[in-house]
C-alpha cells in the first residue's frame, strides 16, 4: 500500500498528538468554506458556482445519498492495492485531477502547484485547455507528473493541430476533448458580477503562446488584449460538430483518446462507435445545463449501454473516498475530481492540493476495506443498495 | 438567432469585462429577493403570495426537480431558432407574459412597461382583465406589441361584449378566458392585511372606462368609489357558469379562444369539445387552492389526455430556461411566465421586463442547444428522465 | 350558504379596505406562533407538543403533502352546502371543535369562550371528561351549542356512570370515548417542566363536582387537593379494558357512541362489530405514541376495511380547509379540529375561536367550490392524486 | 412491571407538582445539545461525531422515520413485562448498553459509573476492550452488574487470551466481538482536532494493566508512554483475518458468542455457520464508513436471511423507545444503546445513565402498550407500516 494515502488518518493523529493539527481541514464542506474565506470573491464564485438555479450541481450531490454501502467483514482487507489498469497502463489509483480552467484564480502557482502534487502522488492532472500555464511551463516544473491534456477543441484547424502537437511534444498522454461546453453557459454568480476569467485574459496562456493562435490575431496580444479575447472568444468552441468530427481527432491524436461529457446512453453508444477509447461520463459539473440529471444516475444508464465495450471514466459530483467507490460500483474506472483540488490549491498550493489528494486517498482506502475488497476492480454493484 | 437572447451571456460578461455589471441579477431567486426590497409589503405579497399555506405554490416549483434533462452532444446545434407555430402564425420564442392583475402595484407603468417589453422582445402581452391601464392606453403605448387579452368574465352580458369589443377594436388577437378564479381565494398574506388591490381601485382600468361598466354604476365611480368597487365585485364573475357557457364565447369572439386552469383531464376534453382552440394548464401560480396539485403534473395528464386533439399551453412556477424546457419536453406548445418579470417590471420598468425576458430567453436557447436541439418543436419527453 | 363563512375572505378585504385588519391572522403557522407569544410557556407546550422526538405529529402534517387537490372548472358551484348528514340530523358543517383537556390553560374562560363559539357557529363541541369547566357550566353558558362528551373512561363504574348521567342530563348528544389514551404519553415538552396540568388540579372540574369521585376520596378535595389528583389518577383509566368491555357502555348510553383512536383496520372492524356508531381515526394529535404511522394514511387503510359498515371521523393534523377536503374525500365524514382552535382561544376567546372557524370554513368552502363540488358528500378519492 | 422504567413519566409529572423537574431532559436532541455544552469539544466531537460526512450516521436516523408504528386498542395490556430471553437466561428488558470507548472522557468515573447503572437497572453493560477503567475495576465496582465484554482483537495471541481470561475471571458472561473496525476510519472531527483518545492513553486500562500487553512493550509504559500506545496501535487489531479466525475464539471462550457489526446477509450467513451465538447488526453507529446503509435496512436483510437460525440484535441509530420497538419489530431480540447514554453519563454520571435509560425504557413500555402488546416477544413486523 502506498505511504501516501494508506494511514493518512494515523499519520494526523500522531501528529495531533504532538500537538500539530493537520494542515486543512478533512472535511469536505469545511474545506469549501474555507476556501470561500480566502479566495477572492469572484474566483470563489467561478470556481464554486454552477448554471442557473444550481439544480444539477445538487442533485449530482443528492444521488449518491440515494446508493448506500454495504460493509463487509473478515475478508482479509489487510493488503489493499488501489491501482488500476488504464490504456494498457496502471494508474496508482483510480483518481484523477480534473480539468478546471484557469487554476490561477485559486492561487499564484495554479496549474504548476497542481502538476506538482500530480507529480508528489501519481494521480495525472487532466491540465485544461484554458489553463493558468502553458502545456509547455506545466510539463516542465513537473516533469515526472503524469500529463493528459483536455481540448476545447476550437473552431480553427490549424490552431487545434498545434495544441495537440505540443501536448504530444511534451509528453501529455491522454486527450480528453470536452463535447458538453460548446457555448458559454448561463451561471448567476459569474453573470451577476460581470465576471469571465477569460475575458480578463486569465486561463489563456496557452492560446497567447500559441504561434497559430497568434497567427489569427490582428494585432499582437500585448498591445491588444481585448482583440485577443474576442478572437478566442470566436475560436473558442464549435457548436456545429458532430460525430462526424470525432475521425479527425481520431486520426491526428495517437494516444488515447477519451470523449467528456456524455450523459445520454445513446451518446455513449455513439463515442463508441466513433473510435474514441473512453468516455467521461460527466455534467461538467453541474456548470452547463440547470435542472439536468445527477451524474450519477447518467453513470447507470450509460454503463448498461456501453460499459462491456468501452471505458467509462466519472466525474460531477464526487467529494469524498465513499463518493469515489459508489461512482467505481456502478462502473467507472476512475473517477476526476474537481471542486475539492481547487479549494485545496487555493488554502496552500501544492501541499494543499496533495491534502485533499492524500484525504480522499485515505478514505476511499478504507471504504474499499470496509466493504470487503482489496482493489477497486474489485468492486461491483452489489456493494450498494439503492435507498 | 434573434439577438435579443441568443448570446445574452456573453454581452453581459463583456459589459463586465468594461466595468459594467448587468442591470438586474440573472438568478431568479436573488430577483425576487431584490423586488421584495423595493416593492410596497402589500404590492409584494400580493405578487408572491399564494393560496393557504402556499403548498401549492411550492409544489410547482418542486415538481420540476422531478425531472432531469439529459445533455446531448455532438448534434450540430449551432443554429436555432426559438419560434413556435400558433394559431397559424408563428411567435419569435414559445413564452408569453401572464396575464397579471394591477401591475401598477409593481411600477407606475404597469402595463404599458410590460407592453413596450412586450414590443421589444415580440413575446405577446396577456393583458389582464383587471389592469391598471386599460385595454386602449395599452395598445396605444405599444403598438406593435403582440396583445392577448385574458378575461375574467363578467357576470354581465352587455360588460362582457362591451370588452371584447374592445379587445377586437384595439387588435388583441387571442383571448384567454380564465376559469379558475371565480371566487376571492383564502390569501393569508393579503387577508391579515385585509389588502386587496381592486377594493383599493387598483385594476380597475378596464372597468372604469368602459360604458357598459359605468352604465351599471349607481353614481359615478368619481364620486363614489367605494360604490363602484361594490358593484365590481358583484359583477367580476360568476360561479355559476359551465361548460355550456363556451358557445357564447365562441359566439361573440372570432379569434382564438383560449381557455386557461384546467388541471383535470376531464376538464381538459371538455374544453376541446366546447371548441376552444387551446387551453392553458395553469392552478394560477397556487394563488387559488391551496394543497393542490402541481401543474407540471396535471400537464402530463392533460396532455395524455387531449395532447393530441388541441394545443397545450402552461404556466405556473416557470422560472428559467430550464423550466420552461422541461414543460415544452412534457406537452406544451409555450408557457406563460407570471412573478419573474413582474419583479423585473418592479425594479427597473420596462428594462426590467426585458432583462428578465432575454435571461430566461437566453437560457432557454442554451438548454435547448444542451440537450441537442434547434427548435422547441424538436422536444419531446425522451429528453427527461423522471428523478 | 352560510354567511358565517361563505365570504369571510371578502369581508375581511372590505374591512381592511376601511383601514381594519382582521383581528388575528389568517394562516395557521402563523397563528400557532401567535398564540405562543401569549401562553404561558407550559401551556404553550402542553397544547402545542407531541409524544417523544414529536415525529408522529410531523408525519401527521407531512401526510398532506402526499396527496394533491384537483381542480375542476365549469360546473356551477355557485350555491354551496356544506352541511352533512351524521347519525339522522344535520351539521351545518363537516367540521368538530375536537375534545381537548384544560382550555382554562389558554383562556380564562375556557371550554365556556368554545362552547360559545360552537353556538355561535352551529360547530358542535366534543367537551373533554378533563375540561375547566364542568359538564353544567359549559351547558348553561351555551345552551343552544350542539355538544358532545368525550370520556376518559374511569377506572369506577360509579364514576363512569355518572358522568353519563350528567351528560344526558344536559343534552351532550353523542358520546365520544377515547381508546389511545390508557396512560399518560412520554411528552418530553411537559416532562422536561415536570408539567401536567391534571396534577396543578387544571382540568379536573368534572372531577370535582361530581359526587361519585368526590365520594371516592378520603379527605375534601379542597383541604386535600394533592390527595384528590392522587385519586383521580388512579381512577382515570384502565388499560385492562378489551372489545368486551364496550356493551357497557353500549347499555348505558342511549345515544350515539361513537370510539376514537383508531388506527388499524383490525380495531376499527372489531369496534363496528362492537356496535359503536362511528369510528374516530386519530392518533391523538401525535400526543400519544412517537414513531407513529400518519393519521391520514391510516385513515386510508380504516375506511379500506370498514367505510361501507360505519361512519368515519378524522383528526391529527387538520389546519385548513384544504386539509379537511382531503380527509373528507378519503372517507372521513367529518373532522375534528383540534390546536388551531385551542390557539385562537388564547388569542381571543370566544371570538379567537369563530374567527378560526370561519376561516377554515371559507378556505373549506372555497376549496369545495374550485375542485367542482357543491357539498361534502360529493367529495371522493378522485378528487385528489397520489404525490 | 418494574418500578424501575414503569410510570417514570408518572413519577417526573408528580416531582414536578412538588416543584422539582427531572434532572436531566427527557427529550434525546437536547440531551445531546446539554451534553455538548458540559463536554471538552474533543471528547463531545469524539462521541457524536461519525465517518465522513456522516452521512451513514444521518441514513441510520432517517430509516426510522421510513417505518410507522400503529397503535392499537382496547386490547388489555395492564400488565407488561420487558424481560427477554437471552442465551439461556432473562434479561430484564430488551436493552443494553453498547461498548463505547473511553467513558472517561465523558465523566472521571467511566464505565465504573455505567456499571454502577448497569447494576442499579438490569441492564448489561457490554464492557469495550479500550475502556478508561479496567476489566477488575468495571466488576469490582459494580460485582452485581450484568456484564458483558466487547473485544477488539488483538493482533497477538497471548494478549487475546489474557483479555478472555480476565473477562471470564471476572464474570463477564457474553463475549461481544467487533468485526467492522479493524482500521482508524476517517472520522473529520476528531481529525481536524488531531485528537484520537488513545493516543492521548485514554481508554488504554485494560492494556496497561495487562501483564502480556506489559510483556509486549521495550521499556515500562510509566517511562515511556509514547512507545505504549505505539505498541497498541500496532497491536489493536488485525484487518487480515477472515471468517476461518473465528474458531479459535470459539474454541477459547466458552460461554456466549456475539459477532458485531454485520450489515450483509451473507456475512450473517457466514457468522451462524461460524458457531456464533448471536449477531449485532450495526455500523458501529455511522463512525466506520461514510455514505454506508441504514443499519436499520441491513437488520431487515439480515434477519430475513438468518433470523430463524440465530439470535440477532441490533445497535446504530437508537435514540428512543420508538426506535426499539421497531428494531424489536423487526426482527431483533434486544437492542444497544450507545451515545444517549454517553451523554446522560457526561451530565451526571450514574444518576444521568439510570435517567437515560429509565426515560427509555419507560417510552418503550408505552410504546409496547400502545401498539397492544404486553412483551417485546409479542412483537412482529405487522406493527409497523412501511411509509
Amino acid at each position: 500500500m502506498s505511504t501516501l494515502y494508506a494511514g493518512y488518518q494515523d499519520q494526523i493523529y500522531r501528529s495531533g498528538t504532538a500537538g500539530r493539527r493537520p494542515p486543512f481541514t478533512t472535511d469536505h464542506s469545511r474545506l469549501e468554506r474555507a476556501a470561500r474565506d480566502v479566495m477572492a470573491p469572484q474566483a470563489y464564485g467561478y470556481i464554486a458556482g454552477a448554471a442557473g438555479s444550481e439544480a444539477t450541481m445538487r442533485a449530482n450531490r443528492a444521488a449518491f445519498d440515494h446508493h448506500g454501502l454495504v460493509p463487509r467483514v473478515l475478508r482479509d482487507v489487510s493488503e489493499r492495492d488501489l491501482s488500476i489498469e488504464l490504456f494498457g497502463s496502471r494508474l496508482p489509483t483510480p483518481l484523477l485531477l480534473a480539468p478546471v480552467g484557469a487554476l490561477g484564480l485559486a492561487h499564484p502557482d495554479g496549474e504548476i502547484a497542481a502538476a506538482r502534487a500530480a507529480e508528489e502522488t501519481g494521480v495525472p492532472l487532466v491540465l485544461s485547455t484554458v489553463s493558468s500555464h502553458s502545456i509547455e511551463e506545466v510539463a516542465a516544473a513537473a516533469p515526472r507528473a503524469r500529463r493528459w491534456f483536455q481540448l476545447y477543441w476550437p473552431n480553427d484547424t490549424e490552431l487545434t493541430l498545434s495544441l495537440l502537437e505540443r501536448a504530444v511534444a511534451n509528453r501529455y498522454e491522454v486527450l480528453v476533448v470536452t463535447l458538453d461546453a460548446f457555448a458559454l453557459a448561463w451561471r448567476p454568480r459569474d453573470l451577476d458580477r460581470g465576471y469571465l476569467p477569460f475575458h480578463r485574459l486569465h486561463g489563456l496562456a496557452n492560446y497567447l503562446t500559441d504561434p497559430a493562435f497568434r497567427h489569427l490575431l490582428p494585432k499582437p496580444a500585448e498591445t491588444d488584449p481585448a482583440g485577443a479575447v474576442q478572437r478566442w472568444s470566436e475560436l473558442f468552441n464549435d457548436a456545429s460538430r458532430t460525430w462526424a468530427s470525432i475521425p479527425f481527432l481520431r486520426e491526428h491524436w495517437h494516444g488515447p483518446l477519451v470523449l467528456k461529457g456524455i450523459c445520454h446512453p445513446g451518446d455513449a453508444r455513439a463515442a463508441v462507435d466513433s473510435g474514441a477509447d473512453a468516455i467521461v461520463v460527466s455534467n461538467h459539473g453541474g456548470r452547463q445545463i440547470d435542472g439536468g440529471v445527477a451524474a450519477l444516475d447518467a453513470l447507470e444508464a450509460v454503463v448498461a449501454a456501453v460499459g462491456d465495450r468501452t471505458t467509462v471514466l466519472f466525474d460531477s459530483g464526487i467529494r469524498t473516498g465513499a463518493d469515489t467507490v459508489k461512482a467505481l460500483a456502478l462502473g467507472a474506472r476512475a473517477v476526476l475530481l474537481g471542486r475539492p483540488y481547487v479549494y485545496g490549491l487555493a488554502l496552500g498550493g501544492t501541499k494543499g492540493v496533495i491534502h485533499v489528494l492524500r484525504g480522499l486517498l485515505a478514505e476511499l482506502d478504507l471504504t474499499l476495506a470496509m466493504t470487503g475488497h482489496r482493489t477497486p476492480a474489485a468492486l461491483d454493484p452489489s456493494v450498494l443498495v439503492r435507498t
